[in-house]
């Protein structure tokens, strides 16, 4: 077992770092805190890091307000915990720091993981690297208390939807049925993660709303949002987020799409389906992504891109049609 | 235990009646089908009742188009299941059927339940009435299927919001992955029962967004809906279910109101808080409900109504506050 070798590094060190990717989300902030706890409560001195800001929504989490956006200069043979990475690459301007410390341990559930470390603890059937986390806290004979259990919980339902996704299997639901035994309140953690947003999203909502137009017998949906909406509303772009999914979720919606025309000569594209193969319409944009979930960003006049999009969309569907699901 | 002696009923008896509530959810529709396939498996015949009409979101449901909405006559001393009812009552014009007939299981989770049957399987303490029926499956040494399992794993989805909900324990997950193992997708599963809406859902709720206003430095947010908008975009009543939660879940609201106003010169009432006894004030109102949920039906002119209930959320305020919540 990996795992093995990693416990045997532990008892090597007294100081370890732990890195997180940029952007981060859920399973990264509380992974890198859940492991940072277990480390610590075995009496190790541990720092966590994360190229850029912890969003908000994320600071209930116990600690969270400690992760570092830089690295201290002079760290010698540190040995550094990369989680929830499928490339060195997610590591932003922390990139080479982290190849200038010791020993890599690789901690992810990617099924794109390069196994970039030292030590590469891989495993895709994992909802998330929180899980691995589980194990490995267990494998190496450390503790759970109720912060590590809170920090794996909220990081299984971040990156599991609330336990809706596909990823979601027997053993996910199992880790997370033990993790509430340590008197988590399922509640406020989904709250926290999912039902609570500023006052400016609900605002930008509104007015995205009202740009909702269909095409193809309401096959196609899609939403229009300008920088100009979101200034008004005093809003940020991250908080448009989730709206592409209030287009895919209307039945009988193939193709849902979420147009932001940024004001710079660019719009970013966020297509949504249930049924159709939108990595492959993404693609030929020159975007990427899910089959059900994709995106690309196009330069031009904010009309003669929401028609491009369309259009390609009409063939795509014409060509391919739309599967009934299940 | 309780159970081992409706298992001993079961030996008695080659046929069965299961029924359950009125306006049924997905509980009460997914615990009696799999109580009624795990009876049928085991050699056993079964009719299914409710009184009225299975919502179609619960279609998906294997054989739920089989339940029936009458009774028909001339039964006999057929012994009844009453699923999901924490009294009678809940079974509307069937009540007095089911008291025609014999010896009455009464199988729930609600702590209001009046051990109206000859015998009671009343668990407070599970999620969902599709945990007793799990429970009770296993006790009596009945077999699990794909199909039991599909209507178990929606019914406790459904009465948990996902896994959202406080009343999520512990077991209720480790009972939710056991049904998983069944090959089961929770990603289909979920956008059947929470995130899959007619468009007119979709173009109500734009119409209701328009609406939204605020008091008392945004700590009283409300939505006001009226029959029009509702017959203008082809929409029912019973699409309004979800939309005050989209004015509870602003940050910084304390009471979060949707106004209905039926056009019959009465206006429905729905009140959300994360933080205010919302049953205390719809108690002064003429309703009732949970503390973090509540309602109540008021007579008279529309803007009349809806200052009548602001004001007095006012004076509640300014006299308990707005606890912080956690």
């Amino acid at each position: 077992m990996k795992s093995a070798s990693t416990c045997s590094l532990l008892n090597r060190y007294d100081q370890f770092y732990i890195f997180t990717h940029v952007r981060p989300d859920g399973d990264a902030i509380g992974s890198s805190l859940a492991w940072g706890r277990a480390l610590r409560l075995a009496g190790k001195s541990v720092q966590i890091f994360c190229p850029g800001v912890i969003p908000d929504k994320y600071l209930f989490l116990p600690r969270a307000g400690e992760i570092r956006d830089r690295v201290p200069d002079g760290n010698g043979a540190v040995p550094a915990f990369v989680l929830d990475c499928s490339d060195l690459n997610r590591l932003d301007y922390m990139k080479e720091k982290v190849q200038e410390l010791g020993e890599i341990v690789n901690i992810d559930h990617h099924v794109t993981n390069e196994n970039f470390g030292d030590y590469n603890i891989v495993d895709t059937s994992s909802s998330a690297t929180a899980e691995i986390i589980y194990d490995l806290i267990g494998e190496c004979g450390f503790k759970l208390d109720r912060e590590i259990s809170l920090c794996l919980y909220a990081a299984i339902s971040s990156d599991t939807g609330s336990f809706k996704y596909e990823n979601t299997t027997p053993r996910t639901m199992r880790i997370a049925g033990n993790l509430l035994e340590y008197n988590l309140n399922p509640s406020v953690v989904s709250r926290k993660l999912f039902d609570e947003y500023p006052l400016s999203t609900i605002m930008l909502l509104r007015d995205a709303l009202a740009t909702l137009r269909f095409e193809e017998e309401q096959k196609i949906a899609w939403m229009s949002v300008t920088a100009e909406m979101i200034a008004v509303n005093g809003a940020r772009p991250e908080e448009l987020e989730s709206f592409v999914n209030y287009v895919r979720n209307i039945e009988g919606v193939a193709v849902g799409i979420l147009f932001y025309h940024t004001g710079n000569g660019e719009t970013k594209v966020g297509l949504r389906s249930n049924t159709v193969d939108v990595a492959a319409i993404a693609w030929e944009l020159g975007g990427g992504g899910h089959p059900r979930a994709s995106g690309c960003t196009i330069s031009g006049d904010a009309s003669t891109v929401e028609k491009k999009v369309i259009d390609l969309i009409k063939v795509f569907i014409s060509e391919n049609g739309t599967p009934a699901v299940e």
